[in-house]
């Protein structure tokens, strides 16, 4: 690492995970030199190109990439040897988070098994970054820095809301409402599927026994859109573990087109809160229209994988989260 | 420091130290023990009340408050033996910066005798921070961790600005359009000669010059408002330094109602850039028009100050800026 860039890790090669790509072979301080899926590892320390993972089927394993894949059932412990062997300084968990202690599962073993970096997660269920939060302990006991709720919400609308509580003695509510939209759901099929199990009626386990065409019929029924409220998102958990605004202060909710590539809304956060002189007021962060779910959540993941990082090259381990840290740009 | 309540010192006793005592009364994670101006100091272990503060004349000095003031000429070297002492862990300097290497030398004699802590400034002026920047090797050599920047603008719309900037591959432009109101520039003098030192014809030398008569004059001409354009704020050196925009992209200007309590225009960041996807938008982070400028300055250098002493906890020393660091929202 004589040049100062850094080694980065992808796991996970469905859509997030190839935006991820494309994103950081525009960063000349990342070098995207690893990415895994449940079939396999592509490799190459030059770094991996957009062109031969956007050449795959939607479908297809990165085992299949000519030169720099091969397969192996076990991406994550790949990873971390790339790790122990210098190869890889940081990991972004591109994965789908079913079931639900999946990803919490796999940190422990990277801590465990003496994954010496930075690891950052863009996961989104109250109850998902609970079971990581749980998981404190053996993340400070390892060498692993590790960042969670690090995406778009929770993530860039979670420290947004850190940051506009500075001006209040008392939070009084923070509300986060978003707009999502894409083109057709075929290429966020996990996305979706986790924003269904929001739903009322749904969650995680019966939205995985649901074919595609159970989705496609359920998207019919609102022609598309999904609205949502009082979701289970962990910028609750986030911004109370910060001191900011206990959980139920925190409201989650928005519209999500799938079938429309343009926003419904605009994605935003307000905070509420009273100032030390006693008056009341709103602090709001407003997201553009044409920034896309794909920058809005990778954008900042890399962000706050850049400032881990630095901290864990000061000797700094343990759980951060969104709205503990501050990102840093990656150039 | 048994029961982990921070003790922190203020040097400035004008209209910012002063709503920074009543501020910090609010606080259970903060005690106010010494208040320290050009003619005393004022200590406290139990904590400084706001209601002795209040009791002063507006020009008058803590040395003259009964039991806990004391005359001296040289109430910074005070606080450092008071940190030396283990009564001092962390200084917010409202002291006004005129002359403008005022603040830049006191922290090189922070840094030089030895003080063990955290200091925080809410300094604005570009040339201002810039001398900061060139004291940086004698900060790093030393057991201070400095915040610079770390008020309003700069410091939480500059944070604004660098969180924002995540979505971003390429940012084109940063805009800070701010809205002060006062209900009579009296009890920000210093603010006051401060932005008008920013107007087309002044400076910071001709300002000193001014009396308060002048002062008068001056905003008879505009009704009390003062509207500033491309104003020296160090937002720019910051966000250049964080990697997020070169200087030039940086804008900061706004009105300032010298006679209505009532801000004229609406606090804003605006952030333009171009994402990893080539689409061009803004993100906007708006402040509510019933935060003072005091909520919003004081608020996150505290904020920027507890965010200072967790990283000092862990040996970390050395100049961060507010485009640097997340806050941390004191209780």
């Amino acid at each position: 690492m004589t040049d100062n860039v850094r080694q980065i890790a992808i796991l996970g090669a469905g859509g997030l995970g190839r935006s991820a790509v494309r994103l950081l072979e525009q960063k000349n301080e990342f070098r995207l030199v690893a990415v895994g899926d449940s079939k396999g590892i592509a490799y190459d320390a030059e770094g991996i190109r957009s062109a031969s993972i956007d050449a795959l089927e939607p479908t297809g394993s990165v085992c299949s990439l000519p030169e720099i894949g091969r397969e192996t059932d076990d991406a994550a412990g790949e990873v971390i040897a790339l790790n122990k062997a210098g190869k890889v300084d940081a990991v972004f968990l591109a994965v789908p988070n079913l079931p639900n202690d999946f990803i919490p599962s796999l940190i422990v073993r990277f801590a465990k098994e003496g994954f010496d970096g930075v690891i950052v997660d863009a996961l989104k269920r109250t109850s998902a970054v609970q079971q990581i939060v749980a998981t404190e302990g053996q993340i400070s006991d390892s060498k692993v820095l590790y960042v969670t709720g690090a995406g778009a919400t929770p993530g860039l609308l979670t420290a947004a809301a850190n940051l506009a509580a500075q001006s209040f003695a008392e939070v009084e509510e923070v509300k986060i409402w978003f707009g999502v939209g894409m083109k057709n759901w075929d290429t966020y099929k996990a996305t979706v599927r986790e924003d269904i199990a929001h739903m009322p009626g749904y969650d995680t386990e019966s939205v995985r026994a649901l074919s595609d065409a159970d989705i496609e019929r359920i998207l019919d029924e609102t022609h598309g859109v999904i609205e949502l409220h009082n979701m289970e998102h962990a910028d609750d958990i986030l911004l109370e573990r910060a001191g900011v605004a206990t959980c139920e202060k925190v409201n989650v909710g928005g519209l999500v087109d799938t079938r429309k590539p343009v926003k419904p809304v605009s994605t935003s956060m307000t905070l509420r809160g009273r100032t030390f002189e006693g008056k009341v007021s709103e602090h709001s962060f407003v997201l553009g229209n044409e920034t896309s779910m794909a920058a809005n959540v990778l954008g900042p993941a890399f962000g706050w994988m850049k400032a881990g990082l630095e901290l864990h090259d000061r000797g700094i381990h343990g759980l951060f989260s969104s709205a503990d840290l501050m990102p840093k740009f990656v150039r």
